[in-house]
């Protein structure tokens, strides 16, 4: 069953909706093809539609003359965008084509890092003034919808030295009674955002104050441009993207994977794995330490993979569950100690539950004796005890990773569940001989 | 440094704005009391920008009048949702408090599945009709706007058995000559979905096309509602959150990690990490038969851990990168077999890195022949094939078990990074001994 049955059946192939959609899995042949054939009002639908990268493939094919008018098309952020996916190289010769206004509009928008507020806003919004009436402003946005806006939602009010002094939705214009004052319908309490901010927390006020749009203001209340929804809503899938793939210990593929070439994603791939395989190279250090131990009493190593991995598993579990808290803003760097405690329980729980029935398995299984020896009840003690103290050990280095890393200023995703792992599984092995020491002296060990 | 700053600055701890904000971080006393001590419209305005959840805490408190007056303030959507988050004991009594016709659209969308189409759609659109010019559209959605509609930024153009004909935005009446007929500027290729659609699906959709509402239409084409932008966001978000809990081998919290509770959180944890605890008790099952391998030849129990994790971690990458791709719409079902081919590819290549790392480290480390004995490099040819194997059999297990899971239906992001290690650890013990018997036969074993 395709739920896109209701798409497919009701567009025609060649349609701009059809083709934006296939876009991607065409060949750059095809693609080139079908642009060609395009009546010029559909050909410019669909580059308007299409995402930077595939502007960015049709405008490095075109001629100087075709590449003016395909550019001129363009908001000026998605002409800083296009600038940023195409290279800095392309800058002067981009710059050249468009109109002077434009021109200084989109050099401003190239000072700001891509993923901040400054990078994803329009420059292009609604004005208003705070004394006009509403059958003013109404023949006002009339105007200014004709032009190239980003949104005409909702309108800002500024005053003469472009102060943001009120915003207005669209519609509260729309049905207020003709000659109300704008100052008086406004509302003065904006949300409102830096141009430094991070995507990733202006996606979290869009989430949490269903908002289309949020105004960018310097430090000074001057306004700069509007972000809307869904420039962010892209970034943030993109970020969850990548927060996903390191979570999994992949480096993130930034492309999708049917498309990725073979030796992009082994190399994205190699890096972790090596990385990781390098640390659990000190698993058979610690193991080299406790040969001793292992040639008195071979039944230790059958538990092995057993214990480590639930510290693994333990570990992963707290890691990712602070991560995503963190990535939604649910928990912050100075709540690390709340998160301690909590994870201590959490860990202290888990481990004796574990435990239990570890140590129940060993003493139930039919053919205990010969296959664990005489001593099997001390080797079910070691056992439990080896599984509370990992457990705990796990939950505790998973959930404290990702702070650790945010405080030192990396990205807390890094904390993977096989990064995760690898780290517990060394003191992991530790543990698990130091509690067979002392539990099995005298009779074992 | 904090974000958050230009916004705490510029708002009054006690605005709606911040309200809002903070609510989820106040104890129920002091939500109780906040709420109380608000200016009706306030109240009102606060009421209509909490989570369903936070709605449902208020209302549940109400007296009966009270209660009839939050509810009525809703939309028929935010009511169906109210019911669904109450529970069904609630719904006679909050359909009691409706008015008929509201009644009437709350009970047609609870019909619907909650993350479907039908089930997040409104049913309180702008309809125009095509032989209206645009300024009698004008004259009809400046009435429509004051009442009740959930977006006025599409109008959707029905005809007298509510078939949805064509689709204007506002703003293309809005800047369209007065006279001009809507049936002249509307779009008549319409993007429409089915309400039965998953949210996912719908996410998508929003994503590719840049829109903010997607009309949901019946089979007959029949206009059934609105789905906006922001209902799907929060959707999809709460989605990936799950799927992320899911890749981490946790059941999904639902609720955010401050606020669970300690026992529902150890339970959530516990049911997972049990599951695998049982699934890794096979490994000790398994080492047992390899015990007089193990005792002929300790030095391969130093390479356990090293050797299973490698299995696990190359399978984590593969079975994250698949899962978001399917996720993303990226990866169908029907693609399984091209999958196949590149992590085929992928694995090998990875198993042979990671051989070839695995080798060297053995046959240069200084105290070899101390450590590892006499048959040091056939204990490092050993090594070197298992990891090739482990790696191969961790990459495709990984990579194929979201498409099994899917096919018998269920969520591919159970192929947790600890659910994969765990299946791979069994089978990459069972690869490495037998290696080991094959290569050290008649040296060590």
């Amino acid at each position: 069953m395709d739920n896109n049955q209701t798409l497919d059946e009701t567009l025609d192939e060649n349609s701009v909706i059809s083709l934006t959609d296939q876009w991607s899995s065409l060949t750059p042949d095809e693609r080139r093809e079908k642009f060609k054939e395009l009546p010029r009002t559909d050909a410019e639908e669909l580059f308007l539609n299409l995402p930077t990268h595939d502007q960015a493939e049709l405008i490095s094919e075109a001629s100087h003359l075709e590449k003016r008018s395909w550019v001129r098309l363009l908001a000026p952020d998605d002409v800083a965008d296009l600038i940023q996916e195409m290279g800095m190289d392309h800058k002067e010769d981009l710059l050249s084509l468009l109109d002077p206004q434009t021109k200084r509009e989109v050099i401003a928008l190239l000072a700001y890092a891509e993923d901040a507020a400054g990078g994803l806003m329009s420059t292009r919004f609604v004005r208003l003034r705070a004394e006009m009436t509403v059958d003013e402003a109404i023949s006002y946005l009339r105007i200014q919808a004709k032009t190239h806006v980003e949104s005409i939602y909702y309108a800002y009010v500024l005053d003469s030295e472009q102060h943001l002094a009120g915003v207005i939705s669209f519609r509260e214009i729309f049905s207020a009674a003709a000659g109300t004052k704008i100052s008086e319908i406004m509302q003065t309490e904006v949300l409102k955002v830096p141009p430094d901010m991070d995507q990733e927390e202006i996606g979290r006020i869009f989430s949490q104050h269903d908002l289309m749009a949020l105004p960018v203001v310097d430090e000074n209340n001057v306004m700069k441009g509007i972000v809307t929804f869904d420039d962010v809503a892209t970034a943030v899938q993109e970020e969850t993207t990548e927060d996903i793939h390191k979570l999994g210990g992949v480096e993130s593929l930034d492309a999708p994977y049917m498309k990725i070439s073979m030796f992009e994603m082994i190399k994205k791939r190699a890096g972790w794995l090596l990385v990781l395989f390098l640390g659990e190279m000190f698993t058979a250090t610690a193991m080299g330490y406790f040969q001793t131990e292992i040639e008195r009493a071979v039944v230790l190593a059958l538990f092995i993979p057993l214990i480590i991995s639930s510290g693994g598993n333990s570990g992963s579990q707290a890691s990712t569950l602070i991560i995503r808290a963190m990535a939604l803003g649910e928990v912050r760097l100075r709540d690390w100690w709340r998160v301690l405690g909590r994870e201590l329980m959490a860990g202290l729980a888990l481990g004796v539950c574990l435990g239990l029935v570890g140590l129940c398995r060993i003493l139930i299984w039919p053919t205990r004796e010969a296959l664990y020896g005489p001593h099997y009840v001390l080797v079910a003690v070691t056992v439990m005890i080896s599984l509370v103290g990992i457990v705990l050990w796990g939950t505790i280095s998973g959930s404290m990773l990702p702070f650790l890393l945010k405080k030192i200023g990396f990205d807390p995703a890094s904390a993977s569940a096989p990064a995760v792992a690898t780290l517990v599984d060394v003191t992991g092995l530790i543990i698990y001989f130091s509690v067979a020491s002392f539990v099995l002296h005298g009779a074992l060990l």
